[in-house]
This record gives C-alpha cells, structure tokens and sequence, in this order.
C-alpha cells in the first residue's frame, strides 16, 4: 500500500492493537520488544524482529513509541541503543505514549539536534478504541509533519487533531484525563447515594445519560462501579500517573487544580490499598470506606 | 385529545415552556400565577386564570408544580389557598421542581392523608428541553398513577423513568446533579490549564468529545467556559441549591461526597461573589482567581 517503512516499540495493551492495525493497512513493520514471546504474534504477521530500539529505527521512515511512562520514553528514545542512534536524519519518532510535556520537549530538542522530527501524539479511546481503530489523537510538532504523517495513524484513529507545537499533544491528553479522573468521583458518589438511597443504579444510568449529566465515563464506567466489576480495562495505575503529570503541569503554570487534586488523592489511596491494577472505577471503592 | 383537566403552577423559565407543550398538546389547563402579566400569554393560549392555587387544583385532575425550591412547593401545595385546600380525593400532584426528598415524602403524606396522590418527578434538560418537550423525567410515587400521567407528562418530556417511591425522583435528581457539578470543576480544570498552555480550546473541545473525556457539559459548557460567556441557561444559584440539598441527604445517609463538597464550596464562592444568576459555567471565575 505504501512504501513507507514503520517501526514499533511498546508492544502492550495499548500498542499491540496498533502496531496489527498498520499491519492490516499493508505497511512494512519492524517491531522489537525485549522478550520472544511478544514478538512472536507480530513475525506471524509479518513484521521483521529487531534486535533493539535503534535497530527498528535504522529500517525505519517512521518509528511509533507507544511505553508507560516518562521514564520509558527516555530509555527507548535516548537511552542505550535508543532510537537516537540508530535513525537517520528526517526520520520521525511518533511518540503515543502519555508523558510530562515537559520531558516530550526536552526529548524532542535532544532528536531535533540530530535532524530527527519528533511528534507527541498521545491518544484517548483505551484498549477498546485501539482494537477498533477509533482512537483520538492529539497531536503537537510540525504541522506539515503531523499532516504527513495522519494517514499512517489513522490506521488507529477516528480523530486527530494537531493541537500546536511540540508538547501541546501531551497537554491536550493531560485535559482530556482531568476531565475523566474528576468526572469519575462525581459518577461513583453519584451511584453511592443512588445505592444507600435504595434506587436501582441501572434505571438511574438510563435516566441520567439522557440529560445534562450525561457522559461516556457514566456509560463506560457507571455499570462497572454498580456491579463493582474492576476488571482492568484502563487500570487505575495509568489515571494516577497521568494526573500527577496534569498537576505539575498546572503547578509550573501556576494554574488551581482543587478537583484535580481531589481526584489524585483518591486515586493515591486506591494505589496504597492495592488497587493499581483495577479499573479505574474502583474509586468508588474509596470513596464507600471514608465517613 | 383528551378530557383530563390539567393544572400548572409556576409558570416561570422551565414551567412556562411546559405549560405551553400542555396546551400545545390540546389539554385543558388551567393556571395560577401572583402577577397577571405572566398570566396573560396563557390565557391567550386558551388556559383559564385561576385565583389560586387551591383554585387550580379544584378544577383539575392532574395539577403541576414547577417552582424554585422546598419552601415555595410547601407554600403552594400546603399553605394558605394552597392545593390542598382546593383538590379533591384522587387528585394527582406532580411536582416537577427539585428539592429534599425527605421534605418531599412529608410533603406526599399530608397530600395522602386527604387522599390525595403525589409524583414527585423532577426534570433535567434545562430550558432547551423543556421548550424542544425533550425533558428527562426522573419520577418517585406510585407506579400505576406514573403509567397513568406519563402520556401527559411526555408533553415536555421524551424520557420518563420510574425510580421508585415517593422521594426517588428527586434522589435520582440529586444524583444529576452530583455529576454535572462534579464534572464542570473538571471540565473548567482543564480548559485553565489548556488557556494558560496556549492552546486552542475550540480544537481541544473537538478532540476531547471524541473520547472517554466526552460529556454533555464539556458539549454546552465548554465553550461558554471558554469566551466566559455566562449568559444565564442554568444559573448558578439552582445548582448551588441543588448540591446543597444533595449533601444533605448524602449526610443523612452517611455518603461521602468530597467531590460534590468541593463542588458546593466552589459554587458558594460564585454566589457570594455576585455570580448567582449567571450560567454556572461561570465556577470557572472562582478557579481563575485561586492561586
């Protein structure tokens, strides 16, 4: 479909979906993951095993990061057989990953001195809409590189949308992940005083998604907090780290964040009670424990 | 269409429009009001001018109630020339305002002590719905009398739910209004710190409304946020009552809601700082002057 040659690193919940979507659109894929047996699904499906970051970056046009945290986009990027050492000048580095917008500028000034473009592209939708291919992207850099560069991620997106320079894409995703954290602890206390008052949770969902109170989160993650089913579809572990990002974010710009702030701390105690795993509506679990 | 004959009390932003749809709707209706200019239009539309309220519910099978908060339901339901005075056994009010729910049960047992039958039925939607008749209903009280009032409720309303007793309509109301105020502290966060980063909350809204950060207040209120346009739709002072009101059957029931709690300081702060009958976008003003 395409002669473009793209490399993935970060194959997990998130990127694994992603990285076989660009492999159905038909184009070259070079992977590499630390253990076998994560590469394995993808050689099956045709993409070529490299034996490090930089490797994946020497065969590729475009490479896509797609790892945890700050921490882990520095390590696949700069670090030790990083992406740096191994991409050509012009290569773009697409960078899904949620971190600390400060840090994506710090990474893409180190890239940009060696003629490497960087894009942050971190996106919304979940597991579910990476499987689909409905994710949203939110996207900072080079807005020629970013329109360049749309059609290869709409191999897993729905919406992109180039927010501004290096960095705004980060800022966008810490947005989007306040508005979700805060929103939360209003759906949980929600269905507590709906639960204690004797109301069915279901028949108040139905009424509630059709007015002003409506929301994705309601109808995504109101169920799961009524049946309490905390089956990790986005783990909490990911909405703690994100909005500790948001709040330093706010902090530097000297921005008040109390609901925020609200929301980290409870996500803070679902973190220390063992909760890092469970989905995320688990924080109905400690809102119920306070008196 | 009908020989019910109807009666509306309370004929002021969200009761007028309601009122209208009833008579739209082809129902004999009659209507009370202190000041005869707000009566005037209605009678125009063929609705007869009653003295009082007792006076409406004396000729009416069905009488409405769409006032400000617990202290007008009671004075007009329960005061001097009030409904009771004036309805027959078999009568049905339905009480369309919010307020406690433990006032209404009171409320719904001295009705029931003349044999006289309550719904109280809440609505979300704001003026937009109840003018497109596109109001939710959230309905406590007898679920044979809700069957049977539902087709005239449904003159305003495209969704009605029965949540169960006397009282759960307004428990279910209560809840609404927990995640709207929640989720505007959210919303409001994130459009701050989006400004202060330099972006383009227009692009943002777009992006964000594509994923799980999507709700319908980041839709309606998002955008008011951003031109701090506070032109009054739902003024703050109805929410600051509702929250409050929602706290207190919270407490009652022993319900944490720290959330809903911030919520309430912050919109106590817009009330004293004037901002009582602007659009409750407008908590935005109070997390702008925090530091």
């Amino acid at each position: 479909m395409s002669s473009l040659r793209l490399g993935f690193i970060g194959l997990g919940a998130m990127g694994a979906p992603m990285a076989r979507n660009l492999l159905r659109a038909g184009y070259t894929l070079s992977v590499h993951a630390r253990r076998p047996e994560v590469l394995a699904p993808f050689v099956a499906l045709g993409a070529h095993a490299a034996r490090s970051p930089a490797a994946v970056a020497a065969q590729s046009d475009i490479v896509f990061t797609m790892v945890t945290d700050t921490a882990a986009v520095e390590a696949v990027v700069l670090g030790h057989d990083g992406i740096i050492e191994g991409a050509a000048p012009g290569t773009v580095v697409i960078d899904h990953s949620t971190i600390d917008p400060a840090a994506t500028t710090r990474i893409a000034a180190a890239l940009g001195a060696r003629g490497i473009v960087m894009l942050d592209a971190p996106v919304s939708g979940g597991v579910i809409g990476a499987e689909a291919g409905t994710l949203v992207v939110m996207a900072g850099g080079d807005e020629a590189v970013f329109a360049r560069c749309s059609p290869v991620m709409a191999a897993s997106a729905q919406r992109l949308v180039h927010m501004g320079p290096v960095g705004a894409g980060q800022v966008a995703k810490a947005c989007n992940q306040i508005c979700i954290v805060v929103n939360q602890l209003g759906v949980a206390e929600a269905m507590l005083l709906a639960e204690r008052s004797g109301l069915d949770t279901t028949r108040l969902i139905d009424a509630l998604q059709g007015g002003f109170a409506a929301s994705r989160i309601m109808e995504v993650q109101g169920p799961k907090m009524a049946r309490r089913d905390f089956e990790g579809r986005i783990e909490s572990r990911l909405h703690h780290k994100d909005i500790h990002v948001a709040l330093e974010v706010a902090a530097s710009l000297g921005v008040a964040m109390p609901a925020s702030a609200l929301a980290a701390a409870v996500l803070d105690r679902l973190q220390e009670s063992g909760g890092a795993a469970l989905d995320s509506a688990a924080v109905i679990t400690v809102l119920e424990r306070e008196r």
